[in-house]
């Protein structure tokens, strides 16, 4: 199960990183260490051709990742990216990007997860991204 | 001297990289295998506090990176980045972000360079954030 | 099923990696874009205190990342690592290291996978590190 | 000027590293955030062909870094690599192997830096890899 609720997260994501809203992505799945998130098909994120673009897919990966660090460690405010790797291994179809979240390792000052990013509906096709991303925990946080 | 002229690159970023004008980014200097780009300082780019936001950065030294790769092969349309990896190293102060890129080897298949971020007018305090990223160069372009 | 043979890998061992016999690796298991390969439990791979050293697992993930390749492209001599990162999680046990490679793209001229390493008695306590890289498979192999 | 002393280091290298002695590895200069690391050029880190092995550079990258660390900290006993992530750019001479490392950001908790390696002799042929590296600093040091 979460260890942050989806109320809390929906309220840090207000104050804290509008442009996760701008970008419309959702949390489709939740639950300790691990979430799905889902970056819509929109002209905004697009390349001409309707690929997604490279800024938008890291957007998706890096707030997967956020989601996924506040499953397994709760409602901490001031978690924040040390690390963020993509690696771009196809072209995207034209359609929204699922993000799958697992994290790897959660110490206590540093967590480390992976994110594959696929098309929707093509997911048989393979990843159009892999993530690997390590995040900074403060170290006064209650636990 | 730059193996792209500044009308070349700017009609790709008209055809091939909308996300680059909307962010309000701008070459500032460019000669082979060197530029720097600037994003200006602006509300959809922050996070509350006035920190630059994490995609905005990614954004930022991708297409530094991007311009970086044509200052130093030419017009070649279909370069892809296949790595970036950041590091993010500081809060940047609420002020434009400076883009430094550096080519470190430009093969004929490969691309490979570095960029540091650091704060307009902060520069002193060091790079809020550094990048190494690879360039997939068509294996069919004329040269 | 691997698309190399185990005499043919072991040949391009013999002639092209010494290092790898030297340090004792072996293959475990063996098919199309998987692998499993052992570092035994030697003083020459420790840190003072028991602990497997950096350079040891960086030489263990590098092999079991050649291995994973060649099990999906078959018997190519050329194929050279262009990037290798390594997150260590965990400081292992003393005990023989277990390298678990999955290939997650191969296309024609880049390859891309993840090893995990954990120590052998001990996976259930996670993995000690967590590798990604990416092999660049010369263009004129045949297939 | 660097923080730790030769005396330190060497101590440090013969009770913690021992790999690093019997690679051959010395330290050609050190100050304070820089060093430079040198790796002998011999049989055993070889590939057929005379070309130095992945794992030998990345054993001297490695030591180069917990050099730089050090010589930016002062003696920290549990200073431990959490990433090291090195392009391969050039197939290197055979001859001895240069690494030149550069601290980018040292704080409280993590080191950050990039080290350069190139075949001595033949540097202005441009670096054989470049890595960069996090090393973790424990929590309770003295500072």
């Amino acid at each position: 199960m979460s260890r942050i609720s989806n109320t809390d997260l929906q309220e840090l994501i207000d104050t804290q990183l509008p442009w996760v809203r701008a970008m419309g992505m959702t949390v489709e799945t939740m639950e300790e260490g691990r979430c799905r998130v889902r970056l819509p098909h929109r002209d905004e994120h697009l390349r001409p051709g309707g690929t997604v673009s490279g800024p938008a897919m890291m957007g998706l990966a890096d707030y997967a990742m956020y989601v996924g660090v506040l499953s397994a460690i709760g409602r901490v405010e001031l978690a924040v990216t040390t690390n963020l790797s993509i690696n771009f291994l196809r072209r995207p179809q034209p359609a929204a990007i699922l993000a799958d979240c697992r994290m790897i390792k959660v110490g206590r000052r540093l967590a480390y997860g992976e994110v594959f990013l696929s098309a929707e509906g093509a997911e048989d096709e393979g990843p159009v991204a892999h993530v690997t991303s390590t995040y900074s925990i403060p170290p006064d946080r209650a636990d």
